[in-house]
């Protein structure tokens, strides 16, 4: 199925790690979609996940850049309009990660340290990244920023630990920056807060599984997989969608407004 | 511009009076995206408006429904059903309409008796749709109902008067029953906020044109247009949106998230 | 207990049936804290309940109204007046009825005169109330108007059927009027939207039990009982709480905010 | 003006540096409210301010503390529970500080190692009060923690800068931490979101003034002033809100539920 929804599009995709990973998917999806872009990870996850399949499969190069790094950030917004030949029409940021979680660290009892390495990691990079786009003057009017994010930002998922909290400094620098870049520059900004995913990363939160299950019984259409989410970010980027910014766009089969789902409720009564 | 994007789906549109409709645009939008659909509007609308025009156009026929009655909605769901040749993929609702507004009575002085039917107008209309709809089972799985609504449902505009009342009451519809056309039949019902936009009926609350100026400049990307929202509203008609329900959309140039903007705080420094 | 919170204020209290009603206990608790008002209720809920017992209690006269009729709410409120002595400081409206809740029809099997109904008495008139109050000049400067409300007005509980529409307009009324009673009369209106009860109404929903369980394990601080919202409605109706209106103002031991629970995730694995 | 509100409470208010400070209007009114408590500050803080002056009136010891720093906070809480004499009831979190707007770095143009400062001062500040808090076990049973925000969190205030995402992680961090708060020791978490206040720290960011002026304009009430802001966190810390938690509360004359005022209008068709 292709609508060459984005034929002579060129962007960024960050965080393709595996098959798993929405960038993945999108990347995927982008390709059959005319898309033309360059795929970019931390060295670090470039030599754990398979991003050269990728890049083969949708005629990609792979520029490495830790996202915490202005000058990294610099280096592939050049290097990118280069390979690609002009500005950009669309970046996915879809980047996080928590020391607290991978160690273990219970959200009332954070090592400061990892927590702000978790922020610069997650949240910070979304600011770093749209500077860096913006001095450079690197996004063509009517570009599309997006970043992936989760429902932690607005509610209490008490696993989730200290990626709600980056999660919702992402969430307002989209809007903070989101403000400049589309008066300025006319390009737009927003979020999309997915369902649980079994990404790699996803799996890694402890009781991942439960949570997916009950999140599958909440939603009225069930999870949104992350190949769905690559389809609804593919509109974000299409001309279909221009006057869209500032949004945190929930893609999950309904559960961020559902308060509680038939299933649920008679499971709570066996 | 067309991407096939809604090849071989059928629809019915409610509410296209004139070119400057949202309706109106959606309705030429899916025509060139290859949708195949119904249109309708109240009798005396029918009257006022030049829908034949665009009946032409798009190779539709026109079936007169009053949204407020039940079995007007029976007929135009089952004709629409003989005419197109099977269930329906999508249905768009733009309907509003306000009795107060019309006659000049102020907002702490309403007329309750118009009150109630600008109610069954623009509100309850949206969840007879959806009954009937529902017990004819006349939509296909992972199809899209869409309303139209205004930012006035979770925020005081003045002017805007007991349409206020009428569109929260109209996006508490699209949840509730969205849940159960979710979970029932795999269905997604949305509703689009859509920027003040100069259609026939915009044009005829107090003070519109002032209210659009201001929206303007508060909007970092400006107000969208209703050939804007109409593209947008075909890509939850498509089938890159699956998996967003019960979801109320801004689409208004980032409007609905701002505070203040540079340009009104300087006009107000004048 | 007993801080004076409202010595020298005078209001009327819709609502309290019997012993079990927030209102009951919002009047007990206004006694207590020197509050002097009018109890209200319509003439049928007054024959099934006691409120006499709570009338004598709390040294109050009992004035029967329909609060769908003007003509009861304008003689409702001329009474009041010349009973209290004076201009009216606070009013809580607590009032709310589904037909088709009552007879057992389906969210998706609506009977439109019901709902209509309905609305009628659970929101509309909420704007009856204060259009009279409004045109009858009988609120005090920095007087404070409260309805109380549910969180089925933003989220989906499947078995609230058309009172969750009816929260919702209860909701934007209080918005709406609210800034005109703000600008023009400096009093505040605001909406409480409290755990589920088990108050005689509440008991009324259907698997209301069951999802008062569900409320209780998922909200941190447990439910809040109709004790503890009258103690937060008088906070809303004292001088401490001025410059508080426009909200719906969440009072349910966290639950509106929540995502999951861990004793619900526990529950779910089991 | 005293309802003896707080009578037997104990506390520690943060952020009073002068008497513009919503926290030293807080300090005075939990004063005459019968509330003991110690006044903190940084120790830069403290020798700009004239916190001593507060100390007096209140009858109060002022102890040094660098919120970023957790042994500043172990042994702020270790002597303010010796003075009080037991557990904590209530804190007041009132710090914020950009480095990027003090030394007027555009939004655009961050500082990132401002960035994190300002974070960690405004913001993680916050979490580690309360995980201090928590692992002390310092709170009383139906303890109330309370930071103050700006509106900024939620939508776009040009002006604002870097303060937006730290005042979005803070409210974040109010629902994660009030989680495990809640569940584990009683304790209520909130945050509430002020008017534009004249304070020292607020008039510091640029178009303050004409800033204020706007939201005067656009809410129903008018901006509430540090002294209204103080009355209200006194309800949050009274017997009488103790199952209100992980919430935002407005606190601004209606502002945040504000689409446009009448008045701006006109003055925007002048």
């Amino acid at each position: 199925m292709s609508y060459n929804l984005l034929k002579g599009k060129r962007g960024i995709i960050f965080g393709a790690l595996d098959e798993n990973s929405i960038a993945w998917k999108t990347a995927e999806r982008a390709h059959e979609e005319g898309a033309e872009f360059v795929l970019t990870n931390a060295p670090v996850a470039l030599r754990m996940g398979t991003i050269n399949t990728l890049a083969e499969k949708t005629n990609s190069e792979v520029i490495p850049a830790d996202a915490t790094k202005v000058e990294d950030l610099e280096n592939l917004i050049e290097k990118s309009q280069e390979i690609l030949g002009g500005k950009l029409d669309f970046v996915l940021h879809s980047i996080g990660m928590s020391i607290n979680v991978r160690k273990g660290k219970h959200y009332t009892d954070q090592n400061y340290d990892w927590t702000h390495k978790g922020l610069d990691v997650s949240a910070m990079s979304f600011h770093k990244l749209m500077q860096t786009l913006y001095k450079k003057d690197a996004m063509n009017e009517w570009g599309s920023i997006v970043a992936l994010t989760y429902m932690a930002a607005q509610r209490v998922f008490p696993d989730y630990n200290d990626m709600a909290d980056n999660k919702a400094y992402l969430e307002s620098v989209a809007r903070s920056f989101g403000y400049f870049f589309g008066k300025d520059k006319k390009v737009r900004v927003n979020t999309i807060s997915q369902s649980p995913t079994p990404t790699s990363a996803g799996q890694g939160v402890k009781g991942f599984t439960g949570f997916m299950n009950y999140a599958e019984r909440m939603s009225p259409l069930g999870n949104a997989t992350a190949l769905e989410c690559a389809d609804y970010t593919l509109t974000l980027f299409s001309d279909l969608t221009k006057k869209v910014t500032l949004q945190n766009l929930f893609h999950d089969g309904g559960f961020s407004n559902m308060g509680v789902s038939q299933e649920i409720m008679e499971e709570m009564e066996e």
